[in-house]
């Protein structure tokens, strides 16, 4: 029975600085690297054996998926890595302070940007310092696929084709699947998995660093709720991510 | 112009207590790992941007490249994983004390055990706890290719299509090639770059941690003796390693 485990990268040196960071390559804070670890340890203890890891080309979610291999004991898998995994990339609010965006943009617009699955926030300079084109983690694929702003919506586009080929084709072979990566690009293959509509996607939330696993059928539908592998802990996250979206 | 980078894991917790390890999934000793950080650093001072990463299945390979990207900032370059790249089986030496391994077997049969070229220790019991018939890490491999002990000649025998094929063909690609393995792969991929005989290799110490760059040519012949990123560090870690072979 084909299995696909999720894990969300734990705190970002600019999640402590509370900044936009998108397609920023920052690194995992030491909170976030112990939550890695709490991942890794969490899919020992419930004797997952992964075959396969997939993750973006972001520092975060590779440090994270490295980090939890280590304390599973299972750095030896097999791993691919792609742009299709990665954040939004959140344009020219990339490297902005969160309240200072609020400030510039009006509370409306701001939660529009955050929040709204369709309307994405306006587009980077190609020329500005958080901007990726250029950038060389992304040498190896159409020049045109580096965006300057996303919507959740765009996310998913560029997702599906990973999914559906990448790491559908793993699952069918299967393989248990880990998949490292970022809060919309998993909130993105959740709401495909869990057929979730446009409007309810806004208000759901992956915690950081716990394990969710999905069991699927030979048409990788799921076979019951996915499940996270520390559900009091899972909720607890869940509140947490929910409560910095109304932080000001 | 094709470019490869090898570097060997740093000390592991077995180097430490003077055991034999081979296929043993020992980790990286904290000096291990100051060692691996060391070596991205190197790679970021020489401004190598490397394309591919090319690792063993064993664990303290694959920590060494993990730390050293991320000390370089390129942890996001593509990675490809194999046994052949593994470390010499040891046999039966396999968890074994070298000082105990030397008075078991004398000192003509261990030095012979340990240098010579083309004669392999005694075989492993595949259920001795050392052993790693049926371990996972292999699952993905006929079971057929797991040894149960192996010469330097060995090694080069399984090392080579493995050469011929991916690391050859990334490099023809155009591509920077990493490969992070160990001292006895190394020492076979060296002495098929170098053209060294069967009887000098036994004189070829490679010390860890430190980045050794091959240019190539179209044919990939090197173009020029292949350099240490720190030659002054290399030929101290060189003679170390040397000492290290007379240690009882």
């Amino acid at each position: 029975m084909p299995k696909l485990v999720l894990v969300r990268h734990g705190q970002s040196e600019w999640n402590e600085k509370n900044l936009f960071t998108g397609w920023v390559d920052v690194r995992l804070s030491e909170t976030g690297k112990k939550e890695a670890h709490r991942a890794g340890e969490l899919l020992k203890e419930a004797g997952i054996n992964v075959d396969v890891l997939h993750t973006s080309k972001l520092s975060r979610a590779i440090q994270t998926a490295n980090i939890a291999l280590d304390a599973a004991d299972q750095l030896y898998v097999p791993v691919k890595r792609s742009w299709r995994l990665n954040e939004r990339h959140y344009g020219a609010l990339q490297g902005k302070d969160k309240a200072q965006t609020l400030e510039a943009y009006g509370k409306e617009k701001f939660q529009i940007y955050r929040r709204s699955f369709d309307v994405p926030p306006p587009t980077i300079d190609p020329k500005d310092e958080f901007s990726q084109v250029g950038d060389r983690r992304y040498a190896d694929v159409d020049p045109a696929v580096v965006p300057l702003t996303e919507s959740l919506a765009l996310v998913i586009d560029r997702l599906l084709p990973y999914w559906q080929d990448e790491i559908a084709g793993d699952l069918l072979a299967g393989k248990v699947v880990l998949v490292a990566a970022h809060g919309n690009s998993l909130r993105g293959l959740v709401k495909h998995l869990d057929n979730i509509s446009d409007e309810d996607i806004a208000g759901l939330n992956i915690p950081t660093g716990i394990p969710l696993v999905y069991e699927l059928d030979d048409n990788l539908k799921p076979t019951k709720k996915a499940y996270y592998l520390d559900p009091e802990a899972a909720e607890a996250g869940a509140a947490a991510v929910a409560a910095q979206g109304q932080k000001k």
